[in-house]
């Protein structure tokens, strides 16, 4: 097939390059992109004198013709016309004669694929944005409807000291309060219109770059030409973002696995979100959350994948290019399907509340609390430290818990112990007692709610 | 060594465990963070009536005293302590007893060592940010010292069009605006205080956490304890912001290299920016720019470490996290390096004017421009396309460029084809022609130059 | 659909799960290898006494239908199954009935799916075994059609010293051939038989895994049960095998695009391997160098996407894991693809020999000839590289290569030069003049090819 | 300073670029191959006699006393001399004058530092396959000291099925074995001999690499004089060996958290490998083991560093690759002392045998043999499957384990079972029925030890 770009070669493409270099196979996702784009820079070639206004209504209604056949799965993209682009291009030429082949006037493909993939990005970093709200609002929920629920806070894995699941969760919801933040940022950078900086140099036709770039909903327009068709930092910031997401989801999701064991127990997850064994008939296995997790890795890659395809790039567009797409589509796809399958399994989670209270109460993890005390009693806290880490050990080796001691026992460590140490050594003692701004008690967890609930309406 | 927190130990630690944990070897680099941060931290102490004012007044001679030692060199950092902050907190109990003992009140090295890092990287932003300005700036002063330089422009490494210095030169110019725009946006995220989220749960004691805050210059507060101390995003963003400035780097760094061959001669590096060889006497190479490029691996490894790192960790601090510093160090130094040596070279760097301008003649660039003369003349641009293609083919077998052609051997092409057709044939034209917003022509650059120093200044 | 393993479930899965975690849409591609691992197992299974004849006969004649149907494009693959496996299964069940479901007696899917990738990479590796060879082989035969051809060898893109266009070549084929012996290690570590592992522990039935291992053609069986389930190395060491084999393709493509630019002109690339421009009709391309060098970073993404899938994953089986099949199908794909283009566009190469001839001689490429020449004369090598350094700076300034100059200022920089001085001046001289093992003389190339033929026998 | 390669320069260099391109800081680690290297060069420039014997003499004894110096701690490196080839020659030619001038005679740095590296990382590839080995033999101790305890086998971390702790622990001395294979395959290819490739095209005068490869004691010498020295695969090997044999130790950290929790209590750690808080006064903290599972990252990150590095270099040596040396150095040191600390710690943990027998009772982790019970009874296994399943869920429902049910409540779901069937629901009977190759069974294990202990004597 003579190529549209074929006027100074002699030979046509070898078969093993159509097959190498083609990116319709992916890029045909774009289609929407690319025909509205279309329409807006037909539009604009009109306005401008360059093209008159019945070979306007010719582009309009081809394109409106392929868009359905797409639409209906009938258009056929071949790999011998490479792309999204020339696909479309050849089959409105097809249809419409000249003024199709009109339509490539003051465009290269350099500028029209940035177009493209900028406007596709931008409304899927828009969907992600509002899954993450959906889970952020999940979080939300689910502290308030456990909000008294006592677990064991952890550090290290050990157990460190009781705090509410309420606590918990709403760390969870600050984690992706920033990724929805860092979302709203790469939206700013991702909205601006490369779309007439032509291959690399502008172009000696009368265009209008504002005018494609409002029709086609852009905040704005990229004020030079070379750097419009060489930039790839917008898919690099969707990268980065979707790798962070990933990260958060991972931690989530190795939580989920370890609260899910038959150890910790913590939580039942539905049968529905669980899968078996093909082996094992007992097996109950927490599937999604281990796939969450295992996806991390590929979104990672893809990451570093145009890292690296962009390192060393000589100005301008460069063919290595090509390769920014397929790792976002495959990032995208990936987080947002995780984060629906975390959206609907969140709510459905069992939470063993008595199960988390009575593990809250092993493990000395009223210790800290314990130590506070002393210093209360006018011990530097560092003696206090000391203090409780041998009371600690004592009970380790007589097999008790803090709360197992005596007053006597306790004044041979300190005579500034009394009584009133007992209301400190229960989870809830320790947990009502804390007083700190963003502390686990229950009027810090109250605070965020409010604080968080406030800043999704912003 | 009896550790600060071994109370509760009845062994002592193993020597290779104590060199395996250590970090002081690097986090000792946060020193006058730390001692910043307990500074404010015992005023807050005493404010809130937790220390007197004497105790408060001995901690702060102490760390005073500490600090001159550190500065002076006459600080011993021991790896037995493990880390910075251990160090500087057993040196203040041998100088100043139990008042020493009370600092570590409703603190924990989780919140410590988050408040040092952000504090730190703050001003590592900014630095980093004064340091892209500059380079803008450098950028900035070279379009307009060579505004009118003519250059061939290049796509795939194969001349194109005809364009300006000047405009290559604000191409990049635009990319460093997006790394420092993405850098302020991190720096808000940074600044935020964790100080007081203690381990992990907050305290029972009445501290105020809004007072250290804004006595260490952070913008606010983190809202949960848990999220204070395993977060990590602040430091990511840092790695990805460094990794896209090295990428960015790496593309100058390449055109660099390729440029001061033989081959292509389009600048001269000064001998103060080159190397030469231990054997081949002749050698004069671009060393700092191969450097540069080459370093871009070191900066992608350091995001893609701490990515590897975070993932898959339960909540909440993990020792892991140690693991957070050094990447994060050697980025900042780095970017910071790389930074500051391109931008002492390059105002520096010769261009060769003659060799570029004679350059940009070869090749057909002005070959667009001559299917864009074709448009005005009524032919569709793929048509247009076409019949150019031929005449290229055409002029390559010949041995000829366009301009050599005659006006009889232009009309065996298009009738269309007249006189006027060899104004569009010089890199001078086809500059000149351009007339969208946002192209290389004189008019746009100058714009573009005008919009650069404003953003700048916002 | 009631899944195969449902038995103690109350409710069904969750669509959004069973998108989620679905594999079939990509590990169909092991179909083959699935059919014939079934075809072992029955077989063992038979012979063992554990399934009868009939009922061997049965499942053999099912596999074979399933077979044909897959083949013929009848076969639906349905997600709710989850996999390749679970689909074949059942279908067998639903053609033959209770035989089939004996099918996966003393198997699970964890040791079903490794002996099934296993299988296909076994194959796959082999296949690019011979993709380098032939590689290679190109290499060899360029070298020799090349022998004589000089050209500039470069340090730092800098004109170094002349080397044979061959012995370049050739340094390529070496590179290769660590490829090829990396792989033919890998394979070793491939070929062992996981078969019989079950789901972790191993079974009380009493299987022959000696026996399946033979007949798939495996060199071996893992001796653990629980190692054979849970290990992945194999995937990562065609993974990290791939990453150096497109890191080396990295290297040949960018020279290539440097090699065709307007600038260098060492080579002419086929049309058939070019392309063109949709907007500039001058272009011609050298997309395909640009796409092998830009899909390195997809597959460095793919290894580092494992890496981190693998990173702290417990054993045995964690579902995690099921994310080890797409990047290595991506990458046996990319790679086998980007030899297939550079072993068919490698021998149309047209070698410019006159235009690297004439390059060898600028950039004073003898000069370490003549510091050598110096050391003969018995000036130490420190001390002359000092005198050719010198004299390089007075030709430069002066506009005159070495060859230039006369013996009498020569002698102004060394009395120990003489008339002999001008043999070795000249790229041929310079060439001829190295008598080392490995070096750029004939002799040592003829050697390498000798030496380099052998290996591909052996 | 006047730079020993400064003669063709007409300025000195920029402080900033010394700065910024002096590897001395880290190179100096390879000062002892260095100078062995440069022994085995005098003696071959003797031998072929291009230095004199008094000349030989003056250069052992200028290079014994930089040793000694070095190794006294008496010597100054000096960035300013870039490297710690410069350092060594300038120094020599310091103390013995033009003798030391002809040390670098037909050499060069390129040649030079690919032989340092080369012969820096065999030594430590070997100093890792010992710490592998010991790694191995302290897993195979473990197995035998533990080799009839039982514990719970876990995929998705569910419980699985039961299994000899012995076993489990074997599977992790089968990964390392992969290791160490790997490290010896990695060996072959690091220890070939670059020296007297000279900077790129070896050399006109008389040299034999075959004698200084001999010396150095390399396997033999590399036959292409460009690839010498622009290869650095080998450093990549190691890079790659480093980040599996991480991931692996990761798998095991991993294991050690979650063993170490309160939750599990499998393993009590040793005092003298644990941590505690600098707040909380009860922890212990299983920190070498976070460590280790956090360090993977780094270890990744210098693999992905170096290839981004080495990704589209053109040949042959470009600065750039300078950058190899410390992501090798880092992954060295990281998981030497990795393996350092678990040889250290595995021996000293507390394995309570009792609580993971228990574990291994919970979870009806005999399903999967009852399921087997009724194959050998005649039940095709995908029937037996659900037989067993729909088992399971009753007892779930009425809150017993498989061993409560009565034969008369078994008999409702299969009339097959009979009393029998109690034999093998315990873990030991699970364990025992167990007879396929490579199985959790006794007999398994041992012979698997005596397999690998062969393995290790090979």
């Amino acid at each position: 097939m003579k190529k549209p770009w074929g006027g100074r070669f002699r030979e046509g493409t070898a078969k093993t390059l159509e097959k190498f270099s083609q990116s319709v196979s992916f890029d045909s996702r774009l289609w929407k992109e690319d025909i509205e784009g279309s329409r807006a820079h037909a539009r604009m070639l009109h306005k401008q004198g360059i093209i008159n206004e019945k070979e306007l209504k010719q582009i309009l209604k081809g394109l409106s013709e392929i868009e359905k056949e797409i639409n209906e799965g009938k258009f056929q993209f071949k790999e011998e016309l490479e792309d999204v682009h020339m696909n479309i291009e050849r089959a409105l030429i097809e249809k419409i004669g000249s003024a199709g082949a009109k339509l490539h006037t003051a465009r290269s493909r350099n500028d029209q694929v940035a177009t493209d993939l900028r406007f596709y990005l931008r409304a899927k970093v828009q969907e992600l944005i509002e899954q993450i709200t959906e889970l952020e609002k999940n979080f939300l929920t689910l502290a308030e409807k456990n909000i008294d629920t006592i677990m064991p806070g952890y550090t290290h894995l050990q157990k460190a000291q009781p705090v509410l699941l309420s606590h918990h969760l709403l760390a969870y919801a600050w984690m992706f309060e920033r990724d929805r933040q860092r979302l709203i940022e790469t939206l700013k950078r991702i909205n601006q219109c490369p779309l007439g900086a032509c291959a690399i140099a502008g172009t000696s036709l009368p265009i209008d770059r504002e005018f494609t770039a409002k029709e086609l909903g852009f905040d704005g327009v990229i004020p030079n030409s070379m750097d419009a068709v060489s930039d790839r930092d917008f898919v690099l910031d969707v990268l980065y973002c979707g790798a962070v997401i990933m990260m958060h989801l991972s931690r989530l999701a190795e939580e989920i696995v370890l609260w899910a064991t038959d150890e910790f127990k913590f939580i039942e997850l539905p049968d529905r979100f669980s899968t078996g064994s093909s082996m094992m008939p007992q097996k109950k296995n927490p599937d999604p959350a281990e796939l969450i997790r295992g996806k991390t890795g590929r979104v990672y890659g893809n990451l570093i994948s145009l890292l690296t395809t962009m390192k060393g790039l000589p100005l301008t567009y460069n063919r290595d290019m090509q390769e920014d797409k397929e790792p976002v589509f495959d990032t995208v796809d990936t987080v947002s399907m995780s984060l629906k399958i975390i959206n609907e399994m969140l709510p459905e989670i069992k939470f063993n509340n008595e199960v988390m209270r009575e593990a809250s109460q092993k493990g000395y993890t009223t210790a800290t609390d314990f130590a506070e005390y002393l210093v209360k009693k006018g011990i530097p806290f560092r003696n206090a430290h000391e203090i409780t880490g041998k009371i600690v050990l004592y009970c380790i080796e007589k097999g008790k818990s803090l709360a197992d001691l005596s007053i006597k026992e306790f004044k041979k460590f300190s005579d500034k112990i009394d009584r009133d140490v007992y209301e400190i050594l229960t989870p809830e003692g320790s947990i009502d007692a804390k007083i700190s701004y963003g502390s686990t008690s229950k009027k810090s967890v109250k605070e965020q709610i409010k604080l968080l609930r406030k800043k999704l309406k912003e």
